[in-house]
């Protein structure tokens, strides 16, 4: 049996001048790939080249006629390369290969470098470019002043020194080519205005259309199980029961922290699953927010086939193999005539493409297992952990993703009085930690 | 509630020369939304001149310089955008605008007169662009010469006239420029090059991946259900009972016709559910190909929640009100607990993505609702007419899509025998009525 996407390795190779979101974009392609179940790493060269060169590297280094340092540069290059390829011989699916490329030379070293490792090997070049001088500007004061190439430097100092870096990286820089007959997309603005050429097969074409939607402005999304159900109460799984007492109280609770939270503005998008009760608690919320929602079966939680209507107690005598397995492999386990977490994440990958693009607040209210799938993709949880994920009832998630991390707020809500306590307000993970500088 | 991409009426303008394709795309969109629930109708403006001024038209009357005849088309051109916007108004979803559009001047007249009569619309603009004159010609000997215009004329003479045609509108081709601050999609050499512009929300952004994913290389696409099983003799909806002696008799007989069907090529994909007796049956047809599957949950039947596992009968017994909606209704009509038809054709669509893709032979062994909505793909059905299309067991159906038409053949395989009966050759739709000319 085969699996969609998986008969060839692949490389991702991005091209674009220094502060182009070129590492935002190979990170975020990243994640995807890695949530969807392709194992997949960034290969930075800028991280080689701090590793091996120092990281005391003003502009100089950086121009083409420096020969020494030229040299240098090629070698980190080709060090990032082998490794990233000994990763696609070994574990790996996709490698993505984040540096500048911005020569014709370049790229073709690196094709024909590729080609004579691997009889087989998707190439598929990304190139990232901004003329917009205020974003460009914006970017260099966002990730590359905690860059550790200028510690000890003022911002001023360091930003002039990265704008005449970027000058290096200009007077050679050759966009791509459609005569250089490789597989691209050109990105231009991040997202608005895209070119794509000679894309060929399942993995490239989701890329695209992924690369498509993404966008750069900021905007929460809040994350919502339902009210406690009664299934929740018996400790069942499966099921489609209503709301208890409890349960319908904390959705008028979630109504009104809503209220008090989006300030009136009913600009927003709101996805709830099929279920009752998904929909009753979005139905509370909805009329106290003046809003609509849409009803989604790809939101519907994990179908758990024969289990259902069982408690874990009745699974592990009634089906004792399974609940082994289960308990094994959680991620990976299908329910007889059910479904797993990987099943569940293909199929909530198309909500994902639908937040991706909004650049509106968006509201999910659902369910445990989708949840999970749903945070995991946002905050670059390793696949496996998905399963064990902390997605209690009678909490909101707030997530607001920002350039190379995912601000998270937690917001437990008392379903009786509706106090509200804030839970994980420092969770705010670092740019540097992130960025692995 | 909302439904995704039903917000707002969009409007799909065409803009390029003759025979680059734009009627052969219109016509594909239209299906493809038809089919995803989108009331969708396509205008062709060359219908609407040939119905007002005849079929007696050569070259002379597309020259620009030819004032009356400009009159005359603009007349025309205004007809069908009235006749357009009406169907919006009234039941329709989206429209598609089938012209030449060709000049800046004509696009703003259009995007203007749309802003008036609607306070919310969403234009998305669609340039073919063709200079492979081999395809030109090709396009134009498929398509151009059964055109009523050259009824009557040498296929020479026809070719040469509609050569001249080509050239008027050449004199003042304007292609899309992003100066226009339009949503567009370039599709250069029908899906190799592809540029976008401002793409905006669900519809768009689908179709942009569908339109990424099209070509034009001839390949058959075989359907078939898999063979008889346990349930199917008990009159038994759902379950995932696995094949009888007669279903696994035809899973070898299917091999066998495969094998001499596709003479030893191996290169082909093949897709199939991940329910026991579709496996069972892409099993056998594998091991005498010599391929591999993959077998997709987006295969799996249509899921009857509650009545999995009853009889018709029982259904109406035990559940007379599910019965009688879903008599009434069965396209819509959601099993509670289960899918609906148009849920199923939400998730099956990243399959047709994935044959629309394929440059090679496709073969989906799958069941008889999931097969129901692939096949009113490719056929042009009435979403409503799915739930009713004939889809026996024991028989492949043969699909060779074209420009204009599908192809079918219907191969009924006798389990036992191993004989073959071949039984629709004639269903073959004519280009001429297809196109309504």
């Amino acid at each position: 049996m085969q699996e969609l996407g998986k008969q060839q390795k692949m490389v991702i190779g991005m091209v674009g001048l220094p502060a182009r979101g070129k590492t935002y974009i190979s990170r975020k392609i990243c994640r995807y790939l890695n949530w969807m179940g392709f194992k997949s790493k960034v290969f930075n060269i800028g991280n080689y080249r701090r590793q091996i060169c120092g990281t005391d590297c003003n502009s100089n280094f950086f121009d083409p006629g420096n020969k020494d340092a030229s040299k240098a540069r090629d070698e980190c290059a080709l060090l990032a390369l082998n490794d990233m390829i000994n990763y696609l011989r070994n574990e790996g699916d996709v490698s993505l290969y984040d540096g500048t490329n911005t020569t014709k030379q370049r790229r073709k070293l690196i094709m024909e470098t590729l080609q004579q490792k691997f009889s087989e090997v998707q190439v598929f070049w990304v190139e990232s470019i901004c003329n917009d001088e205020d974003v460009i500007l914006r970017n260099i004061q966002l990730t590359k002043l905690n860059n550790p190439d200028y510690i000890g430097k003022s911002s001023e100092e360091a930003t002039q020194d990265f704008q005449q870096r970027i000058e290096q990286y200009n007077k050679v820089y050759e966009p791509i080519d459609m005569d250089e007959n490789i597989s691209f997309i050109k990105i231009i603005d991040i997202g608005n205005d895209i070119m794509i050429y000679n894309i060929q097969g399942f993995l490239q074409s989701k890329l695209v259309s992924y690369l498509m939607n993404l966008h750069i402005y900021p905007r929460p999304i809040y994350l919502s199980r339902h009210g406690e159900s009664q299934y929740n109460v018996l400790h069942k799984v499966g099921g489609d029961s209503d709301l208890t007492q409890t349960g319908l109280m904390y959705a008028k609770q979630l109504g009104k922290y809503f209220v008090q939270e989006l300030e009136g503005n009913r600009n927003i998008k709101m996805f709830t699953s099929t279920m009752q009760r998904a929909l009753h608690t979005s139905n509370e919320v909805c009329e106290l927010l003046g809003v609509e929602y849409y009803s989604l079966k790809a939101l519907d939680e994990i179908n758990p086939g024969i289990c259902d209507g069982l408690t874990y107690q009745q699974i592990a005598d009634k089906f004792p193999q399974d609940y082994e397995e289960r308990k094994m492999n959680k991620l990976t386990y299908r329910y007889p005539r059910g479904e797993s977490y990987l099943d569940v994440i293909s199929r909530v990958e198309q909500i994902i493409f639908e937040i991706e693009r909004s650049r509106l607040p968006v509201i999910v209210i659902a369910h445990q297992a989708i949840l999970r799938c749903l945070y995991a993709y946002f905050h670059e949880h390793e696949v496996p952990e998905i399963p064990k994920l902390n997605i209690p009832l009678h909490q909101v998630i707030k997530l607001v993703p920002a350039a190379y991390y995912c601000k998270e707020t937690r917001i437990k809500i008392d379903p009786m009085t509706g106090n509200w306590e804030i839970q994980d307000e420092a969770t705010i993970k670092k740019v540097k930690s992130f960025l692995d500088l």
